[in-house]
């Protein structure tokens, strides 16, 4: 099992990555105010890995309350979250009661928001299902909901007591879900780590055969990437804006074709290739580069052409991105593989060129 | 112009207690991140004090946007909150917009819970125009909404920027909510302040008939009050349960009737006699203490008895009481008039008698 330990100046937490773990929970009872948990999950995963935990906290003494949701990124909004509230209220959830997200992203998000505004703050734990969430949501307290108008625009920064990753989980995750979430896991290699990127390019078949040493340590690798990141700037006022390479082309992908239509990672690598693009027209990058960036999300099994949702709507969802700033549109671009900054030097024009023909 | 400053662990930030301070609201200015605010306000405020408040920022050249919400507690709910949402994204409002609450405890909730929740927070001032507000929500940093379950059953700590309390906003306050500012403002006395409820006792009618003189040293001794103890407990581990004297009671009152039926001041004023009644009759405080407490309250235009809810439905409201723990309810009881502290030891038998003919 790996430790890492992710020391924020409000409160520090470990994620724990290893095999096994769900089924014997150990590392989270000495954390738990009280016996009594509210562990909330969806309907993908409860007939998976709720049983196993449940059973252990049974054992263990602690009373559980449980909760499946609709899977899917369409129900992270207001009237999912308020089915959250509903339970924990309607079970008499207290103050000193642990939330436990038991899932991927949306779970995480939701439960974590849930936490983070239910009687204003309850302790939160919580245990990724997917590579995706195990890789990035895990890692730097973002929680929240979708708005029609836009992605993550309610929300709040809460950082959970622990992470319990088990990496058994993923022997059950689809394929495109694996793919996913070696979308941002490619991210960490190209903003800030050049070995680690070299690393997945000889390894990307064997993470695709879902490898156990390998995906471990590419967990292990992207946390701690993460984790430094956001150590550095927990609120987001400078450098882990970073981490959002990608993301404003990918947000305006998913808005654009309905949340759920596209996996976030799927939009994330097609938006990457967007970001990619735009610093080789501005000449920071090769032609080379670009091509070992298309390369290598192509193996993963990800999408590197955005679809074609008309130069309009793109920049229109562009502009509420919650990184807009004085009326400016910031963008994460690549000065090298491995090295990424922020920039609000993007001319319209090309804009409007790539996005006419992304 | 009187100043008290907040100095919370995360955060500090002064209130500032003076008349005309919304016509020429300088102290803001300063702070503002960027020359754009957003202000949310009620239907009977923004009549009154909206236009001036515009027309000082309009001259600093700060662009304004401005939403006038239906008036009262049963408005403090997702629907409403949703609007604020729906508000920000809609003029494209951005992760250094200020939020400023322009109106009373209901505005200064949800506006405050829309700051700590949008874009994952923004930041946020208060201009409170109820004495209620003034004295109570303006310290602190409780933000959130009602739930059909529990008031304030979902929120969020977040801390203004800043406190502008103009008092001039009394002068067309109604009588009825010169008086549920007034619970409170006695209730600071009855907990920790013996000097100040007897200025009080002296000094009831003057503060009745709006004397500016008085109602500005009445509200600056309850800040003071209220930032001690909540900069002794932020998270309201401790100290701070005793701001809740009469608030569980109270919160079944205004649960039992229906949000909006009573003001909170009158429900936390018909509560906290409850409250002295239990400290009565486990012999903490005298029948002339318990006198004393009735003759305030009563002088200060307030109901001192509760309504007739059936006991089981005050046990039921109460039972869900965000300061329940360990299925235990929690008290705030009197030992002295100045001096409260709290029990989980009041007898079931007590409070059966007490609610079956409140």
């Amino acid at each position: 099992m790996q430790t890492i330990q992710v020391g924020l100046n409000s409160r520090s937490y470990p994620i724990y990555i290893g095999n096994g773990l769900i089924a014997n929970a150990d590392l989270v009872l000495p954390l738990l105010a009280q016996p009594h948990v509210a562990i909330i999950t969806n309907e993908i995963v409860a007939p998976l890995y709720l049983d196993p935990l449940v059973r252990f906290f049974t054992k263990n003494g602690v009373r559980t309350h449980t909760l499946a949701l609709p899977d899917g990124e369409a129900n992270k909004d207001w009237s999912t979250l308020n089915r959250i509230f509903d339970f924990l209220l309607t079970n008499r959830c207290e103050r000193k009661t642990t939330l436990i997200a038991l899932g991927g992203g949306v779970i995480g998000d939701l439960t974590g928001f849930a936490a983070a505004t239910y009687l204003r703050g309850v302790p939160f734990i919580q245990i990724p299902t997917t590579l995706l969430a195990q890789v990035d949501s895990s890692v730097g307290g973002k929680t929240g909901i979708n708005h029609p108008l836009g992605k993550n625009m309610i929300g709040a920064f809460y950082q959970p007591k622990l992470v319990l990753t088990d990496t058994d989980t993923l022997r059950t995750l689809p394929d495109k879900e694996i793919s996913a979430g070696l979308a941002e896991i490619i991210k960490y290699g190209l903003i800030r780590d050049l070995p680690f990127f070299v690393w997945l390019e000889e390894n990307i078949s064997l993470l695709r055969q879902r490898d156990a040493a390998a995906l471990a340590y590419a967990i292990s690798q992207s946390c701690q990437n993460k984790a430094e990141v956001v150590m550095a700037d927990e609120r987001e006022g400078g450098v882990r804006a970073l981490l959002n390479l990608g993301h404003t082309f990918g947000h305006a992908i998913e808005a654009g074709l309905g949340f759920g239509t596209w996996l976030h990672g799927e939009a994330v690598a097609a938006g990457t290739i967007l970001a990619a693009t735009v610093s080789l027209r501005m000449k920071l990058i090769s032609e080379q580069d670009l091509a070992r960036i298309k390369d290598i999300y192509q193996k993963a099994g990800l999408p590197i052409k955005a679809p074609n949702l008309g130069k309009d709507k793109y920049l229109e969802l562009m502009g509420s991105d919650k990184k807009v700033e004085g009326g400016k549109m910031r963008f994460i671009l690549l000065k090298n593989i491995g090295a990424a900054f922020v920039s609000s030097e993007v001319p319209q024009q090309l804009l409007v060129d790539l996005l006419s023909a992304p």
